[in-house]
């Protein structure tokens, strides 16, 4: 247990069980006020219900706050994200680790404005949320007591909790009563699952754990084409239509969920030393990583291109392990950010049972000239003969080592 | 023209029009001895015809070569580069690249054997591809010469070609008199297709320029399950059956074809300066990608997995840019196999409508260990305590950047 | 020779033989009217002779453009690069390289105000500088016509040269008759020499050589001892005299000079793919290289310092190839000073018989902090017991990694 | 306290009061069995003394392994360290991290000689040497119980120390009795000191905290020249005179005492999470950092050296954070090595008064071509004209650029 007196403490409260369960036993334990927070993130969940369960448990009124954050998460975290087509371990688009700091942001402001000394979250002791949460709380307010309840009380097993539960009044839906076959997170990026019936990375994951897409076996017959239009690397408007950030996500999510695109079966390797076998289901995400590597590749340069497809790992690693408020994840942002000035202009995409296929970009910024890749004679600004040049100077040092082993015989 | 006097020239010879235009304007302009080679990677043509043409043009038999590369071709270069998960520019699998090296490598070893001093090629002025066998020629044999015609000579339209060739006696096809929509490459990891009507990249690229794959509209309603077997990073069975290394591939290009696994509609940067707009068919290579990311997802280690992200970019650029026989993509290489001695097991993959979806992966040396991911009670290995100091100790010098903040009232 | 007719060129005038050469060669075989652009860049010339014998060479008043670019040069160019900690190839400062970006921004600027189509310089064409000016010609005026005498004309040996300056009667000093022994390039931050004499890279430099610094044999027996302010990653401030970046830098130069310090003997490769053997003397580019790390030491968090290492190779390489006007420099630039917001304070030096040592810094914006390396009891930041869990999780893959080695007997 | 049952225990034992304090607290704490084990690493200790002390101190005959590493120390762990030229942020040759990996390793193949369960070290809770240590006792024997003492013991002040020391008649020698001003680790690579009077980063590190190297000042006032052969990367010869590893890098030790060679005063950052300042003298190490550099400098090929650049400090990061038995470091490794094949020859260099000066270097493997960087006309392998087409190619994409901001007015 953490060592300090606390006196009040901000919890990511989603209203359901074992939040519930977090709230009165940082009552119980800490003998502290407790301070709720509840942020829509796109979860799909109402919130009002949560409010009415703190209620509930006694927490005040005025310790309840309750914040649709879904416009600021895509604009300020979703967004600057794709911008650097992020992708942990070549394939997860990660849309759990984006969520964590904001949530942690708005828990520190919470607890600023209230004079709360600590923060709370539902995170397990395994995973990589926690580091997640705690390292935005750090980073934000060092002085900060962080309560881990996983990490700390005896409630290890499914029966102990329920009974805490029980023992304190906490309602209990029908469905929470036995165990959960797989624990979900879900925002507006995503929903992904992971452990019991996902444990076994040699078994194919059971359509029951997918919630944000259908089949692609189910899918329609026909493709979907739709247009993306860009600005400065972020997404304006689909099909001409403009729409706000999270609008526009959750319309790319509808046509990424009809079309059962962005299901994703992975082994990764978690920041605290495991390897763990989760599914992701991001939909609107999916397409929109095509996307933008789609309108990059007519408006970045090649040496923008490159470098930042060599500095994408270090990026996705520094989210994925919650390094979101780091000098080094801002320096690159910098970097990343610069490049997009002129990543404007529209792809067109095809959708279809379970594929994403960019059929078409335009843009009034467009590096490609068609002048210049035109087989016919005539064209000014590319001579042939300078490829000769190109070439051998490029040759050189391979040259110099070939001779160096005719020389020697090697 | 190069200015060296020049004696015997191995020419990379298809047997098609342009390399038959190529093979009498060698003879006619350097007036040299023409040795041919033809080989087969995995094209799909018969190399005998290849064979009558020359000695139609003139070419001594012994001056003939022809050569079956594709157990070669799949297991000294593409099974390698798969290895480090190579994808240029984040997503083409580099078909083309890599089987440059092999080509100017068999040219320099005739050239030796037969004591040429010139080397020749028919790749055109403006593309990678004079830059990969020219780079390989000069890594091999630094003293050679290296005759590019498309970059000499003056037949430099559709119309003074076929003049030459006619007044050459070269015979010519039916369907070469009028001007192809688009120029095509081919091996066994995949064919590729750009140019005219290709060139506009707001444009969808049309139905008829795909030959190896059929449309995902048009591939079987139901999904195909099959396993792939690996050793040591490498692909050596599929569902149970041993196979060689082109046979392998081939197998997985039927599987990807019948799909329709493997269209890539790119624009990329090419290292000689321009943009260009590109069709890439890789059936089994798409395959073979997302099968290799499987099992190295439970075999490979983070730290080693790590590496190889942050290392893939430069790695798939040296090969673009046809640096294959450099220190540096040696080096690497040596890094990325080092890697891959325990990558060894078996996925399971499901194919459907353009899709490869990993489904399943088990090793004898996976490192995914249910143990350590469980979250009942009683897993010794793990202490959840530990997160806590791992937290704290990670999260030190964002508290201590916070302080100075705090401190300085930023 | 440029296949284009030219009507104006602005040439990068020196004032000495050869630009003089140039100068009237291109009046001769081009029949372009010339103007001349003279800099100063703190390469220890008068600049009045050059205009002299521009008049004296027929050049019109109107079309000579002299200009100090010192301030400009170590505000915007030199100060830039050293807050990357740039070292090419682990030890060059890049004294040449660095000012060629600038002269070729001016001369496209004079281009554009005269209505020149053309620019000229005097690089080699063996040499990187040629290309360090043409890159940046090229990325400013892309329509530009680039004329390089010494790549086009037929003036290839010192006698050719004399004799061509003879029948064009420009005056030849004494001392140029004969070869020189090195050619030197010189700017504000440094002098660099090579060719002749220091051509074999077994033998030592002759002291004759330096001209920037004392043998550090013969500098003072008693070392110097300096403060040096920085502030946003930039010096400011000499012993705690503010002092304008130029002038800050000449201060360093003679402290340098004096003390024996910043003599460089290289062996390096260059971009146009052969290896060189130069001698550099950079006397202030040194110490500032040294007291910009130590400022850093104390103000720059971990992550932002080992980005930057790990970027900075990239960053030189740039620098040395000539891609100062590159998007992907311009975005390393914005990383970089991302990261120098609060990079100030001050360092002490100790100079000495050419070894600059690093004795001190502080800084309000320390990120060093006293209490929590104390291995005293009672400091609170820090609980050891919280290295435990560090270390427990950060050891649990290879703990995974050794079961693995031991159950399969590896 | 760690939580299992310990038997036996190998304890890394110098024979110093704070390893006989800690020997005494596992036996009276833990009530096991100790093993000692004291290695020679050419810290400049004599070891008998720790025989007859471990006796002493009731450690049966048996039960006490000393082993002399020297040779195996620079053969294995810093030769092939110094083969990648590694520098943590940008300075620091890494004395102390490289002799943890080394003696873990040996504590461990003890363990498994005797039948140990458990390791000790006498690292505190505040630095890096326990994560080091410890990382090197999991990779190599992941079930092992690590107890570290100064993180579990409550004998946090000097005071506490004593009195247990003589509550167990551990005999204190008179110069340990008082505080020492700062704590001091040593190997044949290198002593470092920290703590105490160095703790405020402002002042000057006093003299009389040097053990290794005199003061620069005091150094000789001539130069002493010196020449070392290399062989595949790493040093075997000075002055022509063949040496063993370890003898070898006591000879660079007296050559770079007498001059003053070697000394550092660093702030750096822990992995641990804060800021420490230290002093370093690693007199050899450093005069063969510059050597090697320069034998390289004419046997590495240009792309094989930056390759070799870009990765170091990632592989310094890994030595400094103690991993140094992790799959990367040794692919990293193995990449390294790969480019040392024919990096041998002979540099000759000239010390004097704190600075290393590389004024030769030669090899039958050189790279460097005379020839080829003549400025007389007539050598063949580069023609001028080559470096306009390379120069043009290599601006294509930024003239692309430009066109595009002309185009759009920006």
């Amino acid at each position: 247990m953490s060592d300090k007196r606390v006196k009040k403490v901000v919890l990511a409260y989603s209203g359901g069980l074992d939040t519930s369960i977090i709230l009165k036993w940082l009552q119980t334990t800490y003998g502290c006020e407790v301070v709720t927070f509840t942020a829509d993130l796109g979860q799909g969940e109402e919130l009002e219900p949560a409010r009415q369960k703190a209620l509930l448990l006694g927490i005040k009124p005025e310790n309840i706050f309750i914040e649709d954050l879904r416009e600021e998460f895509v604009r300020d975290y979703v967004f600057p994200m794709f911008r650097a087509n992020a992708q942990y371990e070549g394939l997860y688009l990660l849309g759990t680790s984006i969520a964590r700091p904001l949530i942690a942001k708005k828990q520190i402001e919470i607890a600023e404005k209230v004079g709360a000394d600590a923060v709370a979250h539902g995170a397990t002791g395994k995973g990589n949320d926690q580091v997640r949460f705690e390292l935005g709380y750090y980073a934000l307010k060092p002085d900060v007591t962080v309560i881990a309840p996983w990490r700390e009380w005896d409630l290890t097993s499914r029966t102990k909790l329920l009974e805490f539960a029980e023992q304190n009044q906490i309602p209990i839906a029908k469905d929470k009563r036995g165990e959960a076959p797989f624990s979900v997170d879900a925002n507006l990026l995503h929903a992904s699952s992971e452990g019991k019936v996902l444990e076994d990375p040699a078994q194919e994951v059971p359509d029951y754990v997918y919630s944000r897409t259908i089949d692609p076996e189910a899918a329609p017959d026909t493709p979907t084409y739709i247009t993306i239009d860009f600005e400065k690397g972020d997404p304006v408007a689909i099909d001409g239509v403009k729409m706000s950030p999270a609008t526009l996500l959750a319309k790319l999510n509808e046509l990424g969920r009809v079309n059962g695109i962005g299901r994703l079966d992975l082994v990764e390797n978690r920041f605290v030393g495991m390897k763990s076998r989760g599914m992701y289901e991001t939909p609107g995400g999916t397409i929109l990583y095509v996307a933008h590597r789609g309108i990059e590749s007519i408006t970045l340069d090649r040496g923008a291109a490159h470098l930042k497809d060599e500095l994408m790992p270090k990026y996705a690693e520094l989210v994925y392990n919650g390094f979101w408020f780091s000098p080094e994840r801002e320096m690159l942002q910098a970097l990343i950010d610069r490049s997009q000035e002129l990543v404007s202009g529209q792809v067109r995409l095809k959708l279809y049972k379970g594929g994403v296929h960019l059929v078409g970009r335009d843009s009034p910024y467009s590096l490609y000239d068609q002048e210049l890749v035109t087989f016919e004679e005539g064209a000014v600004a590319y001579d042939h003969r300078d490829a000769a040049g190109f070439i051998k100077l490029n040759a050189l040092r391979l040259r110099t080592l070939a001779q160096r082993r005719k020389k020697l015989g090697l």
